[in-house]
C-alpha cells in the first residue's frame, strides 16, 4: 500500500471561522454543549479520521462579546466522546507550565483506559501573562523557562506510565496476590522543576503512552517536538513554507537519533467546501461579513503588541513592529502573522477577514475535489505526512469533508476505508512503547 | 411526604472487603474497567440512590500485593459514568492540598456540564506524607495548615463557577454579540495561599455549584464541612457515637447561620446481605477467611505509627499508642479504629476482620429486611439523613441493595420511588446557589 495520509478533525465550538456562530444553521452555545461534541466525533469516525482534537488554555481567552468563549476541560470532553465513539483517537491540549505532572500524567493515562488506547496530548508551554494570573504568578516565566520545565514534565510523565511494567497485575486469587510488587517501582524523579516520587497510582494504560503531540513552531518548540512529539501541528501559509518545515524538523529528529517516520507533521487547513467554486466562495463571503472589524482589530493588536488605533482598517501594518526574539508568548503565530501580511501586502481589513477564517492556518475555498488536489499536493511534495482539518462551520463543514473529501482520498489510494487497528497509535502507525525502550531514548536527555 | 432518606453508593473496585477481588465471582482488574463501573452506576441508578461515589487519593495507597491497587483518575471517571446513566449524581473526591484552583473548578464545572447537572466534589485535603512525596514536597503541610488552604480553596472555587453570569451568554447572532461582558468579571483574588484573577474560562453550570461533599471527621474536618459541606460522608461505628456526631454537626453548622437542612448527614454502612442470616454469615465468614493477616497487619501498624511485631495476631492493641493530636495524618481514622479495638476488647486478629470488612465503617451482616432495619433504626433516631452504602462485594452486593433493601425501604415510605428531579442537588433537595446570595454567605468568612 502507499503512504497513506493521516487526518485530524481540529473541533471548536460552532467552527474555525470566528463568525461562524452567527450563521442560521449554528448552535451558538454549543461550546459547552456536549452532545455537539459527541455528535462531531462521531461524523468524524464515520470518516474514518485518526483522531480528534481540542485546543486549550486555563485562562479565559478573547472577548465574551465577540464570539463563544469558554469550554469543557478537555480531558473531561474527550472522556465524554470515548463513551460515544469506538475507534477515533482523542487528542487534548494540556499545558506544563500550569499543571503537575503526577495529575496530568494520571489523566491522561485514565483517558487512555477508558477510551480503550485512544488518548492523546498536545503538550503546550501556554503563551501569554494572563494565564500565569489564573495561578499565583503576577506574569508567565520566559519563554526558554517554560520549555525547560515542558521537557522535564514529559521525563516525569513517561517515568510515572512506565512505573507500573506490563505485567504488573497478576491477579492470583488463589495465592492470594494480586500484583507483583517489583513490577510496581517509585521513580524517584529529581530535577530543576520537579520532585516526584511515584509510582503512579494506576496500572500502565492500553497504549503504555498516550500519543504525544506538538504544536508551537518557535525555535524551542521545534526543539520539544523533535525530541518528544509523535504528531505535529503546525500552521503553514505557502507550498515552500510547508515544506521547509516538514524538512526542518524531520531533520532535526533523526538528528537526535530518532526515526523521522515516528514523527508525523500535519498543517492546519480550514476548507470552506461548496459543490461548486461558487457555492464555496459564498460561503466564505457570507462568513467574512460577518466579521466584526473593531472587535477583530483589538484582538490583532493585542497580538502585535501595539494599539488598535496603530492599525487603520484601510492600511498594511505599521513598518516598526517587535521583532519574534521580544515576544515571549505565542512566537511562531506572531511571525506567521506579520508574513503574511507583508508577503501579500495585505491591509489590516484584508488581514482581519483571513485571521478571521483561519487564525493564521491555510484556508482554501473549493469544491471537495480542489480541496483534495490541495491536499495531496503538500502530502506528495514533501510538505506533510497529512492535515489537521479546521473545519470553517461545524458540524456542515465536517460532515462536508467527512462525506465529500475523504472519499476522493480514498479513490486515490491515500485514505484508508476502514480503521485497521483500534488504538491512536495504530491509526498513526506509530508502535506501542516498552518501558524498557523509553528508559533508555529518554534517559538520555 | 415524610422525611426521606438519601442513599449513596460509594463504589470501589471489587467491594469494599479487602478479600473481595479473591471471590469467584470477581473480575481482579475492576479497577481500571470503565464498563464495570458503568454497570455499577446503572444498578445504582436502577435503585433511584441519590448519587455514587468515588474515594481518591493522588498517591499509590497500599500493598500493590494484597488488593487491587491504582484507579482511574475520578473525573475522568464520572464522565464515562455520566455517559451512561441519565439521572443519577456523580460525586468525585479531589484534593485541595495537591491541586490548583482554577483547574479543580473547572474540571467539576465540567464534569457538571457534561452530565446536566450531577456532579459532586467530595473534598478532602489528603492525609499522609506519601503523597506529598508526588508534588515536590518532602513531606504533607500541618493538618490545620491543609485545612486553612482547603477553605480558601474553596472560596477561590465558588468565585470562579460565579464569575459568569446565569446570563452571561447573550447570542444574538443578529447584533454580533455572543456574551455580556459585564456579566463575566474577574474574581482577582489575593490570600495567604492564592492569587487568581479570573474569570473561570467556562459559562456557569447546570447546578451553579457542584454538591460540596465532606468526608473527614477531625475537629478541622467538621469545621471544614460546617461551613462548606451540603453532604456529609462519615464513618460511625454505635448509635450513641452516630447521634453525638450528628447531633455536633448540625449544631455548628446552625451556628454558622445555615440552615442545618441544607447539610445531609450520611454514615457508612457495609451491608453484607443474605436471603437468609445464615446465607449472609456465610458470605461474611467466607470473606474474611480470604484475608491475608500479615498484609493486614503491616497496614494496620502503618496506621498506628507502630512496628508490625508490635500487633501480635491474638493480643490487644499495645496500650501506649499515640494520641490523636500527634496523628498528623488520617486523624478521625485513627481514633476509630482505637477506639472500636478498646471498647470492643478485640485482638488484632479480630479488628483486621472488622477493619478488612469496612476499614472502620459499620458493617452490618444479614437479611434485606435486617439491612433496612438497621438504617431505618438510625434514621430515625437523630443519627443520620441517609447512608453512605459500601457493599462488600461489587457488583453483587449492591445489586442485593438495589433490589432487595430499597423495595423494603420504599414500602416503609422512606424512600423515593423515581427520581423527581435531575440535578444531584435536586435529588439531596438542595437549592441551586445563585451568585448573589453566595457572594454574601461566603464573604462572611
Amino acid at each position: 500500500m502507499s503512504r497513506q495520509l493521516h487526518l485530524n478533525a481540529f473541533l471548536m465550538s460552532t467552527g474555525h471561522h470566528e463568525a461562524s456562530w452567527r450563521l442560521p444553521e449554528s448552535n451558538p452555545v454549543a461550546n459547552t454543549d456536549v452532545a455537539h461534541y459527541q455528535n462531531l466525533a462521531r461524523i468524524a469516525e464515520r470518516g474514518k479520521f485518526d483522531s480528534v482534537f481540542f485546543a486549550d488554555s486555563p485562562v479565559l481567552i478573547g472577548d465574551v462579546g465577540r464570539r463563544p468563549a469558554g469550554s469543557l476541560e478537555p480531558t473531561v470532553l474527550l472522556t465524554a466522546i470515548a463513551a460515544a465513539t469506538s475507534r477515533i483517537g482523542l487528542i487534548a491540549t494540556a499545558s506544563t507550565t500550569y499543571n503537575d505532572p503526577f495529575n496530568l500524567a494520571r489523566r491522561f493515562a485514565s483517558v487512555d483506559h477508558v477510551s480503550g488506547g485512544r488518548a492523546g496530548w498536545n503538550v503546550v508551554t501556554t503563551a501569554g501573562p494572563d494565564a500565569a494570573k489564573n495561578f499565583n504568578l503576577a506574569d508567565q516565566p520566559a519563554h526558554a523557562e517554560r520549555y525547560d520545565r515542558a521537557a522535564e514534565f514529559l521525563e516525569v510523565a513517561y517515568a510515572l506510565w512506565d512505573s507500573w511494567e506490563d505485567d504488573a497485575t497478576v491477579a492470583d486469587k488463589e495465592a492470594g496476590v494480586w500484583g507483583d510488587s517489583a513490577r510496581v517501582q517509585p521513580i524517584d524523579h529529581v530535577g530543576r522543576h520537579f520532585q516526584v516520587r511515584g509510582p503512579l497510582n494506576l496500572p500502565r494504560s492500553p497504549q503504555g503512552h498516550p500519543l504525544i503531540v506538538q504544536a508551537g513552531s518557535s525555535e524551542d518548540g521545534k526543539g520539544l517536538a523533535a525530541r518528544y512529539a509523535e504528531a505535529v501541528f503546525t500552521a503553514q501559509q505557502t507550498l515552500a513554507d510547508a515544506q521547509a518545515f516538514y524538512a526542518d524538523l524531520k531533520a532535526r529528529t533523526a538528528a537526535l537519533g530518532r526515526d523521522p517516520e515516528t514523527i508525523k507533521i500535519l498543517p492546519g487547513i480550514v476548507p470552506v467546501i461548496g459543490g461548486t467554486v461558487e457555492e464555496a466562495l459564498r460561503l466564505e463571503q457570507e462568513l467574512d461579513e460577518l466579521i466584526k472589524p473593531e472587535y477583530a482589530r483589538q484582538q490583532l493588536a493585542k497580538t502585535l503588541r501595539v494599539r488598535p488605533e496603530d492599525l487603520p482598517l484601510d492600511r498594511q501594518l505599521p513598518a516598526d513592529l517587535p521583532d519574534e526574539d521580544e515576544i515571549e508568548g505565542a512566537k511562531s503565530r506572531y511571525t506567521l502573522i506579520v508574513t503574511l501580511a507583508r508577503r501579500e501586502k495585505l491591509t489590516v481589513r484584508e488581514l482581519i477577514g483571513r485571521l478571521g477564517g483561519g487564525r493564521g492556518h491555510r484556508t482554501f475555498s473549493g469544491t471537495p475535489e480542489q480541496v483534495a488536489d490541495a491536499i495531496v499536493e503538500w502530502f506528495e511534495a514533501g510538505a506533510a505526512d497529512g492535515f489537521n482539518v479546521m473545519p470553517a462551520v461545524l458540524p456542515s463543514g465536517l460532515e462536508a469533508f467527512a462525506d465529500h473529501v475523504v472519499p476522493i482520498l480514498r479513490q486515490r489510494g491515500l485514505f484508508r476505508t476502514d480503521y485497521t487497528g483500534t488504538t491512536l497509535r495504530e491509526h498513526y502507525g506509530l508502535a506501542r512503547p516498552s518501558p524498557e525502550r523509553l528508559t533508555t531514548a529518554v534517559g538520555a536527555n
